[in-house]
């Protein structure tokens, strides 16, 4: 049926048709043995292309090149690192981030104005070129890479975060896949957040942005809480068309929206992987808020509950102190109404019109104890509603920042 | 000299004339032995008072009971619990606050209009009305009474925090006392900040409202970051007129502006002492930013640096990973230019016109290590400057955190 959309048994970024990777270990990590640290994602041929990047005011050299050479919409490959952000190291950083691209390029035999750089790692220290110029030459990409430089991305991540779906279209078939980084989940964080999709779908460049954009509201900046954002992050869209009887995508079409809705159910899949890896984290904690006057502040109080670090802490504590969700929800600046408000946690009721009820304090506790916790909060204002990821705080957490360059 | 300012040894919220206080054991918190629950402020005469409330949406009974009183710019006494903040507990806690008033009146033999109350605890469970109503009757305030106050006013905080300044003024002097509570310092939060000032100048309610939002804006402000506001955050002022010789403040007098900078000084004596003895902090953080375009934007930026647990776990660890302060910086919002950024730690230099400077390691591990460790951020686009305090975020923090309620 047209439309249909299913995940494809271990998909990753090089499952859509004509998709290309390959990853070695070029020495920029400290852990050597089976390390993956630079990678490349390539396609056959030119692709339509479109992305998001970080709106932290520093910008690492990398996001200022590929910002650039996305403006023409085309894109052949991007070349990526780990290890070093090449953010804050002056005016060389465009240089080497140049540079990486048409080492890149040489490697494919590509124009170097498609290649795009992405780069994750510590702040302020110079890339060390002569490992990434070796490292690059070595890489060879196939079709089978994907899973590579899924685990080449990969920083205080525990698991690599890939996926695919397929979805029926016009008596065939269309695939997106999809690898993401990012456990610094209090928020994705100076680990950086990076994110490449690709799919053999057709489709121009303003439309890839624009079901790009929806999808992230929906996904990853459901994630990404008030915290900090990194210099790096960047979430990257290829489409190369050649899905077998693939026409461009026309923006409103049915066709769109079955991408639309594939794309979000990805990219939301990819979010939730972040969330579940939280550095330090041992439970995903998803948020539902409904009865919301817009979307907007339904995402918000979602978000402020699921960001709260003493509802973060509570979670990890399995403490069923409630009354921090209700403040997470008053402070975050939405009108909301106390005796409106009805609070459950695993489907337990805890408040009901602003009134706590009373329950049994084990079974909260069980549920909170759960590798996936669900808040569901009503304000009774509206119909709009919107859900937020999180994960409980640890002292794991503070371990893992606490010895991050030392 | 006039205006000259000076602290007094073993200050207190009662050190100002006129001031009486007293606490007892009313069975609220858990932990018996020398702990102190339940507490009455007190003027032996009618005083002109002003107060600041949570911004929080969701607002405590108390908050709203006492907010609605001070619109008269009267206030005589307030009582404060520790335990229970009477918050989230539907319209019975309204009436649970006027009646603590009410008892607290009975026992001062005072107006309950001119009693206000305070109460900071866990969310959603209501006040145990019998164990408030025996211990309302058993406190006996007294001019050496401050220093229990401050006791009984905590929580999860591990010292008493008080301090009082004198002011030489027309020959006399004048006092102005204060204790307050919340070590919650990730943010004053749900363990709630309180702030109870005295003084013995005199002054109408207009002009103490408008030096307590100066006060705020340079100390309380400047430590509460962007974190879980509390339901029952209250800062109020008592001014009794009774110092020697005192005329009632007109506002733009130097005696005004004496009071003011008096006021300051002991808010951010106060603000300091609440990051130091932030749940499981070992240091304090001071962010010092200049050259910034406004103040605003030097104490969003400040703020957000002092705020951020990439920051603080840096700090925690003594690891020199100064990029995490170049980019809590880029993320705050506001327009910073990164070659035009110069940073410090403990007066050693990482980072000039927003290019690396090489530096010894071990010397900045040092300053981190201190019990003191101050960040200077010059932007160099301005000149406006602003100081944020917070402290290192550890895996103690956690663990206070997750053992709240249960």
């Amino acid at each position: 049926m047209d439309g249909e959309i299913s995940f494809v048994t271990s998909g990753t970024v090089t499952t859509p048709k004509g998709f290309l990777a390959g990853a070695t270990y070029a020495g920029l990590k400290k852990k050597a043995g089976g390390v993956l640290d630079l990678a490349i994602l390539s396609a056959k041929v030119p692709c339509a292309g479109a992305a998001l990047f970080t709106t932290n005011r520093i910008k690492a050299a990398p996001v200022v090149l590929s910002r650039q050479r996305l403006q023409s919409g085309k894109v052949s490959a991007i070349v990526v690192n780990s290890g070093y952000a090449n953010a804050c190291v002056g005016e060389v950083g465009l240089g080497d981030a140049a540079e990486m691209a048409n080492l890149a390029a040489r490697n494919l035999g590509v124009s170097p104005e498609a290649v795009l750089v992405a780069s994750t790692g510590v702040i302020g220290k110079r890339l060390p070129m002569g490992l990434i110029k070796t490292g690059i030459k070595r890489i060879k990409v196939s079709r089978g890479g994907g899973h590579k430089l899924a685990r080449a991305i990969m920083t205080t991540d525990t698991i690599p975060k890939e996926a695919a779906v397929a979805v029926s279209a016009n008596g065939g078939e269309f695939v997106i896949g999809g690898t993401v980084k990012g456990s610094g989940m209090l928020h994705p964080n100076l680990a950086t957040f990076l994110c490449f999709l690709t799919t053999d779908a057709a489709a121009g460049p303003d439309f890839l942005k624009h079901a790009l954009r929806r999808a992230a509201d929906v996904s990853f900046n459901m994630v990404s809480i008030d915290g900090d954002t990194s210099t790096n992050d960047m979430a990257l869209i290829m489409a190369d068309g050649m899905a077998d009887g693939e026409r461009t995508i026309s923006p409103g079409s049915r066709q769109a929206e079955a991408f639309q809705a594939a794309l979000n159910q990805l990219c939301i899949h990819l979010a939730k992987s972040i969330a579940r890896d939280g550095e330090g984290a041992s439970r995903l904690i998803e948020v539902n808020v409904s009865g919301a006057s817009s979307f907007a502040d339904a995402g918000l109080v979602a978000r402020t509950i699921a960001g709260s670090p003493l509802v973060k802490t509570a979670v990890h504590g399995n403490d069923p102190n409630w009354g921090r969700i209700i403040a997470a929800a008053g402070r975050s600046g939405v009108e909301v109404m106390e005796s409106r408000i009805d609070l459950s946690i695993g489907g337990i009721c805890l408040v009901k019109a602003g009134c706590p009820v009373s329950f049994d304090e084990a079974d909260v506790v069980r549920a909170l104890g759960g590798s996936e916790v669900a808040i569901n909060l009503e304000l009774n204002l509206g119909t709009a509603k919107a859900t937020a990821w999180g994960c409980d705080l640890s002292g794991e957490y503070v371990a893992i920042n606490s010895e991050y360059t030392t």
